[in-house]
């Protein structure tokens, strides 16, 4: 039996962003990343300060897992790392989570392709702008975008860009219209990931959240985009775990 | 040339909840409302105090103040009110916008049906729950929703319910699970609709969601839906016209 590299499972809590933003969810958290953002949020995933935490655990594993923690209290599940599209093994808890009929939703920089992300409901995609300090390998990302646009007509595929300044978010146009019939979001970056107290965050957050409004709001090749915080930053601050 | 009552025409903006929480959007608000909330944030709609405000347009003169405000940097368009679906004449500036290849939001509680509600690319449907003073015609929702779900393959539909206390979130309950196919969304209620300090607003707002997220994460009929705040009041509070 086939096993992947486990980090976390918690839930079931709401999904903080993107395309299913508000959706109650279980949350499989992968180790294991190609890139190093600057900014990552969940860099122990990857920089192994939590490598004694990691489990390496099969589909069967991680279901009974989700069934401790809950039991008939969800129908969704997320699974987020790290880059889950590393693990070729994922493809036996995604085959697993369909037949007991829970929907499954990913997030990906775009970086590496698997046959299971076909198989997935709800797909962000989501490059890297500059400040991270990565390089996005675009005709990778096309090959990619082909790949999943020609073949699962129930998927649901978005763009998700974060934002930390204005060289992000020219970039994210033209992300957005490279690809434009993909529902494209963009996210405010969160800067303070070491700050502890959540009131002066989410002041700081929601200034932020307007900026990027007011220059969505000038663009008018911004237009038919979302624009959205991260609500579980909003709600429990920096946690891990919620 | 066929009027309708408008009493605000503002934006570019973004959507504050719902099904399409974050797009860039302009809103047209009309005037006039069936039902009469105890909580309703836009009583001005319905109960005279702006009825000085309110302007007879036809579709020709809302698409030029459309433009004269986003000119071309908009492709969606949220009609708000009150209770638009009051409107029939609302038929005419939504062809109009459909001509120009602008994407159509709409929000009504489901207490009228249009043959125009049809050609609504994102429609909510919000039900008032208890504590609204309302009371539901079920079986008026469940003409409305059999005509449109029969009608139109594009159209997106939603329901989504306000909850203010426990009673209201057994209404939602009984809401989700008389039409279980169709996307639901619950959104947290805002009772200091006239709180001028915006960071106390948003604070209270905050913890109103997150126990709303609590009570949402122990119920097993609450699984396959979304717990929404309402992000315009979180970013300008009660204020009107943004
Ligand atoms: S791709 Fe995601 S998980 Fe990997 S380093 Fe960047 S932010 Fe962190
Ligand atoms: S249905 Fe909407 S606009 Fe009408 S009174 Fe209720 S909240 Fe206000």
């Amino acid at each position: 039996m086939k096993k992947v590299p486990v980090l976390e499972i918690f839930g079931p809590t709401i999904q903080g962003e993107g395309m299913v933003i508000g959706q109650k969810t279980m949350f499989i958290r992968t180790a294991g990343c190609d890139y190093s953002c600057s900014w990552c949020d969940s860099a122990f995933t990857w920089d192994g300060s939590a490598k004694d935490d990691i489990r390496q655990m099969t589909a069967e594993e991680i279901w009974s897992k989700l069934i401790e923690l809950g039991d008939d209290r969800f129908s969704h599940v997320t699974i987020s790392g790290g880059n889950p599209a590393l693990l070729a093994n994922l493809s036996e808890l995604i085959g697993l989570l369909k037949e007991k009929g829970k929907k499954i939703a990913i997030e990906t920089q775009g970086s590496k392709y698997q046959e299971w992300l076909k198989d997935i409901d709800d797909l962000t995609i989501s490059p890297k702008p500059p400040s991270s300090g990565m390089i996005t390998d675009f005709e990778k990302l096309d090959q990619i975008i082909e790949k999943l646009r020609n073949s699962n007509q129930q998927q649901s595929i978005s763009l998700k860009v974060v934002v930390f300044d204005t060289t992000d978010l020219q970039y994210a146009k033209d992300v957005h219209l490279r690809y434009p019939s993909i529902p494209f979001y963009l996210q405010v970056g969160n800067e303070d990931i070491h700050e502890a107290e959540t009131n002066k965050l989410v002041q700081t957050l929601l200034e932020k959240y307007e900026t990027l409004i007011d220059q969505v709001i000038e663009d008018k090749e911004l237009n038919n985009i979302r624009v959205l915080p991260q609500l579980h930053t909003l709600v429990w601050g920096n946690k891990r775990g919620v």
